[in-house]
């Protein structure tokens, strides 16, 4: 198997000498030692929903909400999301309980609007090689959390961060959130190993997304487990006050309470277990 | 196996009594019994490449010639097209041969640019999801090629046709690429099923494009015929005078001669075989 | 993309000077110029049921019968075939009928009573490499029809031939069935490619398995001539007098008039456009 | 998306009552709380190579020893294992160090044999859907470790399971070893969702193979642990003193020191984090 080089990726490539990449927003250090948690609904749909999510994820020691305004659905007739009256939510909640705030931009005309109230531009999987867009929020100088294409190779993906970067944005976040397999009993197949694959190509933060991968809540903690023993920088989750009437993605959402219990187990993985994969970047 | 029905399709899917759509440009129609050829090089390099390819095309039978001004390329260090200097060739060649011309958009921004010079809005394989993009070329009134995503599934193309068709524009025309496979003898798998799924399920048109699915000329022309004789309306292929020279993807192009054998091959085929699959749409 | 060269296959492999091998089983030739036409039920069921099947199959020029006694099925607890009974009503319908017979051995126990029986041993896609099973059938002197594993690549696949050949049986007829793909309309995906890429790096005969790739009788023909155009030698596919009924696999069967006009049509095809790749063979 | 349920399982389908299954071989028990590891060179080469791996495997807490005597290689041409002179050593060491032996047995014949000196059959990939060597385990009284075929579904594994219990055979540990996807920086995708899946749906204990699933050997630790952290019930990992002179799969084979560095860690794991899935039992 002849791989492709590290020499490929002049930008997000890691040099032997490098440090990892460590991006700071505010208080909170992603690609540092600990890991950090991303979670809330798949999309905003109220204030009181988000308000009631936003609050267990900062108690249990989540520092980042996510929320999609604006939805990239397979189907024109499904929930697109509240657009701007979702970003002014996601806003409040904020100011509300202080934590920082991901969301997703699919239209690069929308770019300038979301930068305002994100503090993490998300570029899902259907954009991952929308190469305008990365672009566009390349030449931004707000953090960008690029998720793999449901079927990328590494190269396309890291190839696409390039794109980011070399626009002038540095500060990229990757997200592996599954590519595409069986469709049988979970909706994608979290490809783990690609986590210390990155490690070991990248300079670039990781964190894996494995309600998306799995489609089902139950998968969603033992493999978020997984991923941080691999080596991520963190978890992205959804999380929902009552995933039986979330309009979109209600299947995959953990509860409120199953959401507290794997804070708590992460917190004590990255505690007891640390994040060392030496191994990984020799 | 449970399959999605015709139903989720309200605007593309085809009813029982609902004839095939036929697209009509100029004097061309996509859709009706004879298969149209779409033909040309990857991307739009010089006036002297262009014009000598497309008068091949043209004298073979041709009736598109297909040509990239703007680039969707995985790393950002590649080749990204000529831009609106290609466009300007585009045109010229047009009106010196007499073929209309099909290029890609990929930012929504260049729309009203393109449309100044392309007959077909070509939808690239990695933009099959941007719905933004889909949107925007739905509010157009020029016919768009839908290129199947490189995993996508039959009912998510289906879908993001429904988009544009949602959007207003009737005028899709679907092309089948190629899904993900092994990428050991072939660059993709070209998909011939999908040209009777959707002639089953849907009114629109389809064409094939055998060069970016196998990646390789030897492999062109076999696939080009076995989808003619599986029900497609047309396929699409690329073509350079010079193929070792090729900026973009020479490996696939055929010769000015080889097209001009698979051209024949093509016409021979249509009339005497015809394009007949009775037992498709039943 | 770096190839797998030929010389990694050194009997099944082509060498330029090499002429195709043409398997001669009485007055019935397969890899010479004329498609050879494979057709049966999936599992062999009873006297009636085989012999109007067969009749048809003959009336309507196919040469060889398929039907299975020995069934390989995902559950125990599936119809498992009629073993011996099975191979009986072969020999009988294959002495009212004239017609040769291939079936399926799944148990190298078996190798010998059933070359009594059959005149072609198939391997199926589960067995491809079930190594010790390829030398047995190597052994014998019997024509041996090999599937390619629902994942296989054609590296795996032609070296899996190469077994059988090493050890001394030169007959192999690789048969394309699909590779497994999103499960959605069809049930594999006919890798059409498949047919020119063994026709350049192998002298062996090929031919296409449409039923089980993709699943569904309406899509069988289709697909069927795509891959004669496409260069195969051959075509197998499933027949029953009453699909509904059938014990194994009735979606993808032809019924007796929908392989009428199928078997026609290749034999149309076949006299009037050959079966001319010749850039596939340069 | 509409899932295969527990019912279609029979035997090996876990009904809310029923307790994990724990197969105890000797003083080893296998799907109880303490995870097992299973290590050791890809094929037995020579009385040093085994030794000298097997003592640092028993030294570092490993119980079973692996090592292919019977190898099933791609190609006819590569090594095919030292056979009965493999498993004379495979005996021999395990009599000098305590450990257990697990090795693979692809040919029915050789069943007899090789029960006289392994503690537990192998299956292979390959041989997943091999119904009659599956049958043929199934009625000895040895514990059969059943491979994920590269391409299988959860739902054909099972079933593959199920034919080793319908003969009479309740002892299957079943191995996750990856499937087939990318094959640009890794061999196989390792599916770890596969483990609380199967955790969720029956008895059977499972284990991880992440040596063939990602062909690296720095890849080999991180998800090692990150398998025993989603639930497996044990790892197997391949070893060899010298990995740059192995015949088989050095490039994934740990070095002696990089086994006993991660036999600690996941000892550590174990200890520290216990094996508690229970939402995934739920």
């Amino acid at each position: 198997m002849s791989q492709p080089a590290r020499e490929l990726y002049p930008l997000v490539g890691r040099n032997k000498e490098l440090e990892k990449s460590v991006i700071q927003i505010d208080r909170v250090k992603i690609g540092d030692s600990k890991p950090v948690i991303m979670a809330g609904p798949c999309a905003v749909e109220s204030k009181e929903q988000l308000f009631t999510t936003a609050k267990v994820v900062a108690e249990a020691g989540g520092e980042i909400l996510r929320g999609g305004a604006y939805k990239p659905r397979t189907s024109p007739y499904s929930f697109q999301g509240l657009g701007k009256e979702g970003l002014e939510l996601l806003k409040e909640v904020k100011q509300e309980t202080g934590l920082l705030v991901v969301t997703e931009v699919m239209d690069l005309r929308d770019i300038q609007l979301i930068t305002k109230y994100a503090d993490i531009l998300q570029i899902g999987s259907r954009n991952m090689q929308n190469y305008p867009l990365l672009r566009e929020v390349g030449k931004t100088k707000v953090p960008v959390l690029l998720k793999r294409g449901m079927n990328a190779t590494i190269k396309e993906w890291l190839l696409a961060a390039e794109y980011i970067l070399e626009a002038g944005n540095k500060k990229v976040i990757l997200c592996e959130r599954g590519v595409r397999g069986f469709q049988e009993y979970t909706r994608n197949i979290l490809d783990i190993s690609a986590v210390p694959v990155i490690r070991h190509l990248s300079h670039l933060p990781i964190i894996i997304d494995p309600s998306h991968a799995t489609g089902h809540k139950r998968l969603v903690a033992p493999l978020a487990k997984a991923g941080i023993v691999a080596g991520a920088d963190g978890v992205m989750v959804e999380v929902h006050p009552n995933p039986d009437q979330a309009l979109c993605d209600g299947e995959q959402s953990l509860t409120l309470d199953g959401f507290k219990e794997l804070a708590g187990e992460i917190n004590f993985l990255a505690e007891s277990f640390g994040k060392e994969v030496g191994d990984v970047l020799s």
